[in-house]
């Protein structure tokens, strides 16, 4: 099945537009977990087991792995396993680089690891991206319009009566020949982001600033899914997963991932 | 000691503008290797025993070790603590994120691995580039003008009468408040490199192109030293680690790195 109509699928299914981001950082998970061995894992999995009802997908945050060195790239691959089969599975890993080093990018994620998308750099160009194209089942969510405040750095630079955030949308729809090409497009840039659906009405967008980075609820909904009941999954990392800093650390992220989901949901007028 | 210092005192020391990429691929490394368990190690090894004399720094390409997994991961930091301690140890990572997730891979390149430099995309802005510059030791090589055919998608992108690659080298310059930032700028493309060679004199360049990619020396080496003995790294990986495919192969590499250390070096016409 070509990713994006599986993403789109698993939305349905799943009543959700929610995408939790496991962002997992030892100095912010319960004490009591964070002295056993496999912390990582064992978090991540009480997270997954607590939020998954709630969720269309889960984001692996790729950097909190790597700063852990081959013990946590073993957890991550612990972890990615574990996710259920119905639920996207994201490596947010920001690559992209020449084609052969690319090609290895995709073999290390999509082969490799078992992850059903990645996020992709535009910087490099269309030969840097097109490694992780090559099967339709394997998905990308390209940089567009990022949720942080250096976006306004490089992204919005403006030429030929557009900005480069602009034609970044504009070159990943003509790329999308196998409908599995998506966007990350930050909801702390509401404007940007009603312009970006409006150039690229297709392609689904992976929304992070919901959350911890404070984006407005009614505006990302409105604009991301074009009051669609698909079209964007909104990610949620640290007020879902730190919800309780206690034993009821689970029980806590589920209840925001629930939350998350119905503040959502309930902003879809259809 | 600043890294843009210690990179010009190595090349000094060195006699060489010479780094060797490490792009390991266990499809293209001698058969005889390739059976044995840690062949990327043992390869790599062989490769750095035999070129170090000829080389100023050895970049580690991560996508070939991120394609084995926690193994894969494991060969890399043998390798990268096997360099000797005199030469430049860069991680051809391309990476960049919001400022909680770049410092989780500043913490990954230069804490719990050993690198004294990264290759970062500037994709996100300065927030995203800021966590790698906290230490004057430790480097970084920001993508400006990359070698590859795709540089023309994005990375020429004009307004204001300038292009985002120049943007970009004129913004790492202001970043540069610790002496520890550098471009990766393509030879395969002179006249941008002689164009940001002319915006930040005193950024070093990381020089990637002139081996399998095909750049012309001349104009690179013109254009990226400004006739120094310093200011630019040249890169070469496939025409240095694959020079035979026989059990001749560390010794092919040897005389390749000294035919491109001179081939530099007699073009510096001081």
């Amino acid at each position: 099945m070509q990713f994006n109509q599986y993403l789109n699928e698993t939305c349905s299914k799943q009543n959700s537009l929610v995408c939790v981001g496991l962002d997992v950082d030892l100095e912010k998970i319960p004490g009591f977990l964070k002295k056993k061995k496999d912390a990582q894992v064992n978090f991540s999995k009480a997270i997954i087991d607590a939020t998954a009802e709630y969720a269309a997908a889960f984001k692996i945050n790729t950097a909190f792995f790597e700063a852990y060195g081959e013990d946590g790239w073993r957890a991550m691959r612990e972890i990615v396993n574990y996710i259920p089969d119905n639920i996207v599975k994201i490596a947010d890993a920001k690559r992209g680089d020449i084609g052969n080093t690319s090609k290895m990018y995709a073999k290390a994620f999509f082969e490799e690891l078992s992850f059903d998308a990645i996020t992709v750099n535009p910087y490099l160009g269309h030969d840097a991206v097109k490694p992780f194209l090559s099967k339709k089942d394997k998905g990308i969510f390209v940089l567009c319009h990022t949720s942080n405040a250096g976006a306004e750095d490089f992204q919005k630079f403006t030429g030929n009566n557009q900005k480069l955030f602009e034609l970044v949308a504009k070159k990943v729809d003509s790329w999308n020949e196998k409908n599995n090409c998506g966007l990350v497009v930050g909801a702390t840039f509401p404007k940007e982001m009603k312009h970006v659906r409006g150039l690229v009405p297709k392609l689904p967008f992976l929304v992070p600033g919901l959350g911890a980075q404070g984006g407005d609820f009614d505006l990302a909904v409105k604009y991301a899914t074009d009051n669609r009941r698909s079209g964007a999954i909104f990610n949620f990392s640290r007020n879902i997963i730190y919800a309780s800093s206690g034993a009821d650390f689970a029980g806590k992220a589920a209840d925001q991932a629930k939350k998350m989901r119905d503040e959502i949901n309930n902003r879809i007028n259809i």
